[in-house]
């Protein structure tokens, strides 16, 4: 029998059979298991479930929270074999990207141990004659998280330590792509001394979403995925009166000066555009090269370095990356590239059916290099979450920042130089959230905050770090004064010496 | 010829007589001017103007644009009396009354001049082997405020200052009901050295405001209102991809406990639920005495209070509190009295049809107290915004927060009591923004922010102050390492000691 | 052969055995082992090693530093038995109390974790015209720490983690009475992955003491112990150009008004006078009734509360406390008593000369109440350090507030009342720098932090939670402009839409 | 008659004149009035009136105190003129240097305006299970200030509107030089507003400072001036159980890289090496070249500079830099030129003996330029306080950060080159708290704080900014619990719905 990936509410694995979804082992193209997929009853109970466990969670007080964030990080470095296991299975990336992937959640759940110094409150003494003021920031409520395929573990653990460290109670609905990581995740959470129906999980699909997004029992909503759909949780969520972070998709350039460090731009775009596929919101896709001279040595030096990189199954460490999520996915991909090469652009390195013995139905494409493409080819203005790096190239370092500045994204960027003005220029200049100077991955460290511009991000707040517990707090501001007081019976300072 | 209050766009008044609504003295009855209705050609060129001045604005260092506001604050103090005859002759709040709404918006001019430690990034060394990070906050772009007639002046001046300072630039849409006062502010800003187009003034209804919600050079959106459309902008804003904020209506509860210091009750509820005629979003309009006891001393003790309050023209400053804005808003506020009445409430204080002589027409109201009200009525359930306060008699605190937690509104709150632990339980477990210990107006000051919770507003980030300030921003993180220098040639770092 | 403790250097153990000392078992009142004094050379080496180790330590990124944190945590965790018994039988607290220390010790180590946040450094960008400016907060080099007998673990723990995680190195002196449970803690440091030389530990007396002070390469000192001798350290340490704070002596009053909660202010008060002996630097040692009803309520309560009170070894778990630290000691602290008794106070119970069968050669003195203690007597103005009550009578709270002001000592002091009003006015007005309402021994939390005022604490900033973070770094300011580059050949910002 | 500089005490200007001192103008030469020494009686006088300024001052609100540092500031910017006057006329300096000097300090005060965001303390809800704890920044009570002759304006505005604003009382005692600008800047506080006492002046020697330093009421001491007095007025404060921070002298370095903007580096080294003749802790008086090549073309684009730089009186606005501050430090800084020749440097352009028409009694130094400098040489070693730059050749960026490291000084620092990697590498490593990038004079900015490392200052926490305002206050924290009410009778908290 198929094993039945289900939901964890109230502390308890709930297989509901009702509907099911198949879930794939991208690498061998083979159904592995099957995801159920909750229906409003079934949310509406994890709901329930965090909305009980609230007032007791609440009032915890915050080191004792925090507390149980620290037992967590050390159950998920115990784990950590198996929940790399569990993402590579589902997700098909090499266990060394998806080591990478929970060390930086892990990272967040550290950040979410300091939560006694994060909540700290504001106060004001004196605020008129004998008024004080403070304000606080307490938890919201129920929250609930919608996370992609792409980061199985790190993305909910973006969200879910810190909303519940600030004492609220979450419900998480994960991708149904790779759904195991979460509910092992859910679990650790337990072990760690998490009171159960404070963290719930749910599978589900678009009915899922649409009752946590429209309950009102849900404050608010977190939300990591593509650009259209980002769009339709931020509306939705908010026309139902929730406050809402929704993060979409991403078109990320690195403008490559004539003074850069060349081994540099190699080594790290090859590890930028086609690590994990490509599959990331923060992979880079598009290099700009600012005049001929350096697109000629660049094109030929990742030419030259992606015939060391190897494309198989998960579970091979010497791979480099594994196969695409699905194959619609992949062959949307082909797509782009197909369309990229009609259009004009030369195929520098064709990825496309690339030898994979004994995984024959894996989904599987290979690192594909792109030169000459240019603004008005469709490869060049969508986002395509694939091995493919594109190869733009412009005159000067202003045609460059434009090109990025008139995209509709505004996620990541990055510029090589050894220039401190053009840097400089750059990073105030660029319409982008997270910039890089000679870093082409700018992911924020977790004491930061994520957060694109443009149509990369809906809401005010980031995720995780100051800003994410921000979003997971809302503040209380008490303002006191007490009346004369009989008890004092009329106590009046006389200040001494303080020496 | 009827004076017209037109708009103020790139620095110029501009007098759009295409399509004009009436403007009352409220005191008098009396139409008194017209304001012109902004279509959407006209907001546009306010937007355009706006967004024309960013990239100049954004540069201007911090000090610079602080120092405006500093010059700012003295043309506001110097022009005090111009300003207060401006709101009462619209809005009909008496003169003492007009300062005080001045004087809160010149607090957050004076807070606004701290903008430089406001706007401190965060900076990270080593977040990685010779890697920095740090995190700045940078402006928006264009935003748009769309404020309320009940305090024409106040809450403008909680929006564009803060908004200014932090490098944005703004288009303001004042209360077509008393817009010449906010003409008059913009025009001071102009004098006090800010460059033309980075304030924009339109007036306008309907149109004005969903051309702001849809164009998208606007990137933000703040609001206070009604909770109708409160939730309307938020809904449009967000849908549109904006960031918004948008603060509605209240329904603010005063906790009466048998220990409280009884004068202090009636002295402060006087002013806080008649001033301003109750059209306040923070007015006290309903005590919850706690006990027969304390009820019937209070209200005793109001009503003999009330004996020396008296309404009339803004002009006569001997006067407590001034007309209603229009006379269909008056009609609203005696349908509820009326409605109290006929659902069993006792009216102990009717103030329908006073006496004002010479003013016959004005759009008066008296103060009006009523006791006995219970939680199903009309009067109870909605926001009444008139000199209306209402006495809701429970037999235990717990009732009484109940009453309070069950409301859909949570902007502001108190509770009277000399007992610290009543009054941390309430503060701690209220489920409102803002709340007062013995203060019935817990108007949270400048430096820290105003926002209610559940109906009473939507966004996550409240107005003013530091939540103010974080959303006039949006956080960009740049994340640098640079590749080994020639210029350096291999310095090695060999520490001395330092004493 | 009697056990020797050694040094810690350079992450080995030194059994130097020039110079030692006894180290009692106060329980017994024998000799256990003997502590190694360090000469100057010997802490000269420590200062070496700690110096050549920072150039390595300051480097690594904080976020790996914290993770040392992290593990030590958890090795403190499961060590806490052995380190409660070392602990134990040096010091003679019972296992519950060097429990509850070793916690607070623990708590110190969980805010040390949060040092990526608490480490960063302020940003502003546009100082001036395209000139940015950031302050970060540095290492400060080698620092010591000089902690007292009574807390062996707490108080080192407030200093080292803090210190070494901001990027520092240690030498740590603790006292030659209860030495042993600091070179485990160092050795435990060493385990959770702290490079060698990183922390050091030197045992020995006032040339151990001198050297530190006097070494050019140790850049700032922390003490806790004694006014006197924080006096002494304090000038020292400044003369020689160092940063410094130190901490001293207390003499803690509670104020109990009339409308008190008497049971709490009995349990407290017995734990918070007799606990650990009394030797704690926020020990309560005087409780001030204001109002002779109040004060007989009290003192009988007391007394009731003191018969179930039981002093024996510390290896006894029904023990409520244990023996003084040395015989001199207990001598001193009997003096104290015999002279409370001499200049007219009332020995309400007497606990000099304690039955402890088979411990009949420990240093044991029971729980003493003094009643009738009047501001001019010796056992009033000094610290006694012992298990000792003593009552204070006077008619007004003014009066009590005016004794602890008064008073040479300001580190700790509480109130017990439920009046809103009188707990303000004393919090506001008491020139004491840790204020209890309510609660007897207000030791602020790990993530606020430590420090008295008057005679109690000598320098600016307190020790552990955002206070010793800033002790231990220096604040580096970075101007910053870049001439015009070539590179960038003229880039323009043209700036478009974001929406 | 002699003009008298007095005192001001309590709002009043005391003329003393039982021991004075000559006042001269530099510009002639000429004594032109004589200062009034303070005597201990008249010191204490002074801190008399501060202390009992105190209990009123701490208890308005910080809104209050900071609304009279905007009025302040408006009388600053009124009496520009005349300061600048009243600092030529006594200290030597041309007007647009002394206008300088004064914008400098008004950025203090407008710092200071936003003192109720600063003070703020930290909150914590529930830091035990009912349990709250704050935080709050208090006064210290009475503060002195002690300032150097340079700045006559700038440095008292470091100190005293911060320290006021704060709540603190405050006693300033300026240089006996240049007197007359400290008496006026205290009585346009008090025209803004200032109560009497709260700021008081007194002029003076050494008993003058040694009765600050040891008056027990006096709580904290801020000094500038040389590293000898620094160190005996750390020493002799601190003695005295006060917290002080004392800033000392400076030997400031530029490194130019070969590939520096020329241009830049000479423009900005004229200004930086002779503005003010160099009498400013922050002139930049050693530019250490990397390699000969660029040292040959920095020399002589320096000397061509230095040809249109005029020496003359203050009055006349043409001069680049007025005389010295006495005949007597004229002869000093002569002497270091003599010396530098001595020990084997070349001189360049020779200052000594400048012809200044109609001021032959002047206290003239003309501009000097000396090459080949080493670091043997006196004239490297100590500051000279006067127009003479000198110029340092070495073969490696190393070589030149060691010679900064292993000065004694580390006040400020500046490097000059286009590489990222060298300006990040040297900010990092560079021993000296105040860096800039091609930024001669990284003096912070108002919001950031001012302070050197090693002997250029001691105590923890620089001067003006966040430092300041940590310095000038110290932290209580009040933890809190309430016995159960019986006023609340058992409320039991149900949550509801927020949405």
């Amino acid at each position: 029998m198929t094993h039945i990936v289900g939901h964890f509410i109230n502390g308890k694995i709930i297989n509901d059979t009702a509907h099911t979804q198949d879930v794939y082992n991208p690498s061998t193209g083979e159904v592995s298991k099957q995801v159920a997929l909750a229906g409003k009853a079934t949310v509406e109970e994890a709901v329930a479930a965090a909305q009980a466990a609230f007032p007791e969670w609440r009032k915890t007080p915050v080191m004792k929270r925090a507390r149980i964030m620290f037992r967590y990080k050390e159950l998920l470095e115990q784990n950590r074999d198996k929940i790399c296991e569990l993402i590579g299975s589902e997700h098909g990336k090499i266990v060394h990207d998806a080591a990478g992937e929970l060390q930086r959640g892990i990272e967040n759940v550290e950040f979410a141990c300091g939560a006694p110094e994060m909540l700290k409150g504001e106060y004001s003494k004196n605020v008129g004659p004998d008024i004080d003021s403070w304000s606080d920031f307490q938890p919201l409520g129920v929250v609930a998280g919608i996370t992609p395929f792409n980061f199985p573990a790190m993305v909910p653990l973006w969200m879910f330590p810190l909303a519940i460290v600030c004492g609220n109670t979450f419900v998480l609905k994960p991708s149904e792509r790779d759904p195991s990581v979460c509910l092992f995740l859910a679990q650790l959470m337990q072990e760690a001394g998490l009171p159960d129906g404070v963290l719930n999980v749910v599978n589900g699909g678009k009915e899922a979403v649409d009752t946590l997004l429209t309950d009102n029992r849900v404050q608010a909503v977190s939300f990591v995925g593509s650009t259209p759909i980002a769009k339709y949780i931020y509306a939705t969520a908010t026309a139902n009166g929730k406050r809402c972070q929704a993060l979409g998709g991403a078109k990320n350039h690195a403008i490559v000066l004539p003074d850069a460090d060349l081994d540099n731009v190699v080594n790290s775009l090859l590890g930028a555009a086609f690590g994990s596929s490509g599959e990331r919101c923060m992979a880079l896709s598009v290099a700009v090269a600012v005049g001929d001279e350096i697109a000629e040595r660049m094109v030929a030096g990742i030419k030259e370095g992606m015939k060391t990189m190897k494309v198989g199954p998960f579970s091979d460490k010497s791979n480099h990356f594994g196969p695409l999520i699905t194959a619609a996915h992949k062959a949307k991909v082909e797509g782009y590239i197909a369309s990229a090469e009609e259009q004009g652009a030369t195929i520098v390195v064709d990825g496309r059916n690339p030898s994979v013995p004994g995984y024959e139905n894996g989904f599987y494409l290979g690192g594909t290099l792109i030169d000459h493409v240019t603004p008005d080819m469709v490869s060049y203005q969508e986002e395509i979450f694939g091995p493919v790096l594109q190869v733009v190239r412009v005159k000067t370092m202003q045609e460059a920042m434009d090109l990025i500045n008139n995209h509709i994204y505004g996620n990541g960027t990055c510029i090589y130089t050894r220039d401190g003005e053009a840097a400089r220029y750059f990073a105030d200049n660029i319409l982008v959230g997270m910039v890089g100077v000679n870093i082409p991955l700018p992911v924020p460290v977790a004491y930061h905050s994520f957060g694109g511009w443009k149509q990369s991000m809906f809401g005010d707040l980031g995720t995780y770090g100051p800003d994410g517990t921000r979003f997971y707090t809302r503040r209380k501001t008490v303002t006191q004064r007490w009346p004369t007081s009989e008890v004092r019976e009329g106590a009046v300072f006389s200040m001494p010496t303080l020496g």
